[in-house]
C-alpha cells in the first residue's frame, strides 16, 4: 500500500449478518474486517449500533492514517439517490431512515449507499472478476435472486431507481410458483431453496441410487450445498438437478443478455459456491439462447470475493 | 414552419417498401413523402437507385431551402458506428455496404444511419408519443418483433452494437417455435404471423360460433387483421385470441420492466393497428408481471406514427 492510497470504511447490512472493513480504495484490497449477526429483535437501532461498534474497530486498521468516506451496502430496498433505507424484509424498523446520514454523522466522513445487489455489482466492476467491461450484469444466487447492472462504468437505476430486478425475470410462465407471485421467475427456478426443492423432487422420481438419499437430516434440510456435495463426487442425480438449474438460468440470462447486449455477466452469492458445476453447463447452455452476434462478446464468471463482496461493493459506492 | 427550421432528408429502406421524406427536426412534422415497392431481384444496387430518386422527389420540397442532414433507417442488421449495412434478410447484395456514405455522396450532406427498431425508437422518443420518458422500449410488432431502447434521451446499443431484441424473450421456454430456433420468444406468440396461427388454433379447438369461419380465403388467408376485424366485431373467439396474446406479451415486457425500470413502452407495426383490442388487455395483464414499484411509472402506448415511423426515425437519428 502506498501512503497515497485512499482508505476507506465499509459497511455491509445484511438480514443475518453485519460487517465492516476497511477497503483500500487505490489498491483495490481489504484491509481489514469484522462482523457480527443481525442482532435478533434489536430492531434497526440494534443493528446500527452494532455496526457503529464494527466499524469503529475496522478504523483501527487506518493506524493515524486519514479516512476518505464510508460506503454503505443495505440489504433491502433504498433510495440510492438520497441514501435513505426504504424498509427492510428481516428487521424491524427500518422505514424511511436515513441511513447514510447517519453513518456519515457517526464516522464523520462522506457516506454513500446502495442496496447489496447494487453494490455487488458496482463492487465487481471496479474491483473484482467485472473489470474493464463496457454492460455487465451481477447476479446474486442466494436465498433470493437479486441483481445489479453497470452501463458505461455506472450502476443503472433506471427511471425511478428500482432497476436490477434479474431474478424475476420470468423463463416458464407455467413453471414453479416464486415467492414474488408469478411463476417460473429465475427465483423460483435457481435459488438456494429452488435448488433444493427441484433436488427433492428429482430423488422422488429417480429410481437411480443417489448419495442425496443418505444425506443426514433427510430431503428437508437439502441445500444448495447438499445438492452440490453430491454432484462434486459424480451422482448422477445431484449433477442433472446442477444442468436443469444451469440450463434454466441461461434463458433467464439469454433473455437479459439479448435485451441489453452485455459482455460480461458475474455470479455472486452463495449459490455460486457450487463453482463449475454450475458455470461449465451454464456456459454450455447460453448459447442456445443467446443470439449469436450477442453470445460473441459475451463472458461469464464467478465472483471472488465469496462472503466479502459487500464490502467491496459499499466501497465501490464511493468511486 | 418557421424560416430558421432545420429540414432534413429521411430515407426509410423497408424489406417490400422504400420510402422517402423531408421531416422539419425543429417542427416534428414530416413536410412531404414519397414510397415505392422495394424492386424485386433488382439487389442493393436497384434499391439503393430507386431510393436516390425517391429521395431527389422529396427534395422538391425543399423549395430552395437549405438541406441539414439526411437519416437512413434500414431493415437489417447494421453497424451504426459506421453506417455500414451488415446484410439484408429479404434483399442480396447488402453485406458489408457503406451506406450512409453512399447517400452523404449523393445528397452532399452528412448521413446517420441505424436499423430500423432503433431509428423508430429514437423518433418516438425525439417526435411521437415517446417524447419525455427517461427509459424507453419500443417494440414494432409486424412479421417479427423488433425492439430499440433509449436511456437517458439516447438509443442504447449495448457492448457491441446489437442490443434491443425485445423480440426474442423467452416467456414461455416450452411454448411454441420461434424463427430464431428457440421456443416461446415474444416473437413466436405475438408477431402478426403468430396471432393468425392462434387464431386457427383457436378455431379448430373452439365450438363456438365465430366470425373467424367466414373468411373468405379460409384460415390459410389469417392475418392479425383479420383477426382484429373479427373481435372489434364482438366475436367472442378472435377476442380471446387477443386476451392472449396480449397476456404473453405483457409477460415479456414485464422481464424487461422489472429489468429496466422502464417509464415508457410504445407499441408500433402492423400489429398495434388492432389498437385498443391489444392495448387495453395488455394494460390489464402488465400490473400481474411487473412489481409495483417498477409499475407505478410505466406507460404504455402505441404509436401514432402509422406507415411513416421510419422516417420519423431516419430523421430523429440527425439529432
Amino acid at each position: 500500500m502506498s501512503s497515497e492510497d485512499r482508505l476507506c470504511l465499509a459497511l455491509d447490512f445484511g438480514g443475518t449478518k453485519l460487517a465492516a472493513g476497511l477497503v483500500n480504495l487505490d489498491g483495490g484490497t481489504l484491509v481489514t474486517h469484522v462482523r457480527a449477526p443481525t442482532p435478533v429483535g434489536g430492531g434497526a437501532a440494534g443493528s446500527l449500533r452494532t455496526m457503529f461498534q464494527l466499524g469503529d474497530a475496522a478504523l483501527q486498521g487506518l493506524a493515524g492514517r486519514p479516512l476518505h468516506g464510508a460506503g454503505v451496502s443495505f440489504g433491502g430496498p433504498v433510495d440510492a439517490a438520497t441514501g435513505t433505507v426504504l424498509r427492510s424484509l428481516h428487521v424491524a424498523g427500518w422505514d424511511q431512515v436515513p441511513l447514510a446520514s447517519l453513518v456519515s454523522g457517526h464516522f464523520g466522513v462522506v457516506a454513500r449507499m446502495d442496496n447489496d445487489a447494487n453494490a455487488g455489482a458496482l463492487g465487481e466492476w471496479r474491483f473484482g472478476v467485472g473489470r474493464g467491461s463496457r454492460c455487465m450484469a451481477y447476479y446474486t444466487l442466494s436465498t433470493g435472486v437479486g441483481g445489479g447492472i453497470i452501463l458505461g462504468g455506472t450502476l443503472f437505476h433506471g427511471a425511478t431507481g428500482v432497476a436490477g430486478e434479474l431474478g424475476h425475470v420470468i423463463v416458464d410462465r407455467n413453471g414453479p410458483p416464486c415467492p414474488c407471485g408469478n411463476r417460473g421467475c429465475v427465483e423460483a427456478l435457481c435459488s438456494g431453496p429452488a435448488i433444493a426443492r427441484r433436488a427433492r423432487e428429482a430423488v422422488a422420481q429417480s429410481s437411480l441410487p443417489t448419495l442425496l438419499r443418505d444425506v443426514g437430516g433427510g430431503e428437508a434440510s437439502f441445500t444448495a450445498a447438499t445438492v452440490a456435495a453430491a454432484a462434486s463426487q459424480g451422482d448422477a442425480v445431484a449433477l442433472a438437478v446442477w444442468r436443469e438449474v444451469a440450463d434454466d438460468l441461461a434463458v433467464g440470462m439469454g433473455n437479459v443478455v439479448n435485451v441489453l447486449n452485455l459482455d460480461r455477466i458475474v455470479i455472486g452469492g452463495g449459490v455460486a459456491q457450487a463453482g463449475t458445476l454450475l458455470l461449465e453447463p451454464l456456459r454450455a447452455a447460453l448459447p442456445r439462447y443467446v443470439f449469436p452476434a450477442a453470445y460473441e462478446p459475451l463472458d461469464v464468471r464467478l465472483s471472488c470475493f465469496g462472503g466479502t463482496s459487500g464490502l467491496y461493493g459499499a466501497a465501490a459506492l464511493l468511486l
